[in-house]
């Protein structure tokens, strides 16, 4: 949609809104509008925030993490269990699997997973150092977190057949059930693994155990 | 939600997105995100048309649409029919008129409707501006373009009340079909207006006149 703006400070404040994804020339606008509406110094704290943020933000030297600093604050924890590395896809993954708070150990992010259709290769992903840190350092488990996608089971694949000669644990998150899910609305390869891999019933019991 | 971020940069930045009407923290991580993949000077552009944005917009002294100096390109434009002045609501509406390309006219943003229910009152809008203008300037027609709602109606009724006087031509956008409407999907309010006011088929034809 070509819009015929009345001022040029708010085509390019629109136009760069416009470049994100997901966000049209009309979204754009209403935006714009909003924050013009707004006090001064809501768009300039808006704007320094997103000038800093890729100015000043770094990436963990172990884990490539986000930080503000050069080693994170799960790497630089003492509290963590760095023996145990989960790896995984993105920065987001990492958020979300410290949201559910049920694990202590370290991370490891690939920075994406292997995808022949989009031309992304073993080369363009956190492998080598990887690879690095299971020889050096005292690693104990490898925690694959991928996509249940063909890529992520690529990727799984990829990093066990490097790794599996150090012969260190490696693990994957459960298929299964998600929690809440009515069994008829689960697919029929999930509800298989769910029984291929079923449990321990008392092992499901946590401290309710009688 | 509340998510773990790791790291102070990236939690603020997405806290700034998130403030914006209709976007949520996970949206705002996105875009982000997005952000972040792209170089240095994308996040560079972006937050300085932000900031530059507020800080040097004007509001037009005669018509207080958008502008980058104090009178705006229309009203400084001696080709527009002053005298024919179209009241709108918002920024918004007079680009959606200047993209019809049908109107050679100047604006009036009023800067909003009244509005009891949200208290916006008389005094909050730019009515007395128009006022003023209708008074000592040589107007020959005022077009009501205000929303076809209940607020709408009344605003127009209170800027009729108060500009009648003058004598002036007070004319609004005519309401009927839209183009490409089906009747049978019209609302009856809708189609019953465009009953009432049925125009005269030849003045339909524009330049096709046999």
């Amino acid at each position: 949609m070509s819009l015929n703006f009345p001022s040029k400070l708010l085509e390019e404040a629109v136009n760069e809104f416009a470049k994100l994804p997901g966000i049209g020339t009309k979204t754009a606008l209403r935006l714009v509008l909003y924050l013009l509406r707004q006090d001064a110094e809501v768009s300039e704290s808006f704007g320094n925030a997103v000038i800093r943020l890729k100015k000043e933000i770094r990436e963990c030297k172990i884990c490539h993490n986000l930080s503000d600093s050069d080693i994170c604050h799960i790497c630089s924890n003492p509290k963590r269990e760095h023996e145990v590395i989960c790896v995984v896809e993105s920065i987001r993954d990492v958020m979300s699997i410290e949201n559910t708070q049920q694990f202590r150990g370290a991370y490891h992010v690939l920075g994406g997973i292997i995808s022949p259709m989009e031309g992304i290769g073993p080369g363009d992903l956190n492998l080598e150092s990887l690879e690095k840190k299971v020889k050096e350092h005292k690693v104990k488990e490898i925690i694959l977190a991928l996509p249940t996608t063909m890529e992520g089971d690529t990727t799984n694949f990829y990093i066990y057949r490097k790794i599996k000669e150090s012969g260190i644990n490696i693990t994957t998150l459960a298929r299964g059930l998600a929690i809440g899910d009515d069994l008829e609305f689960a697919d029929e390869i999930t509800l298989g693994r769910s029984l291929v891999n079923r449990l321990d019933f008392e092992s499901t019991l946590g401290g309710r155990k009688p």
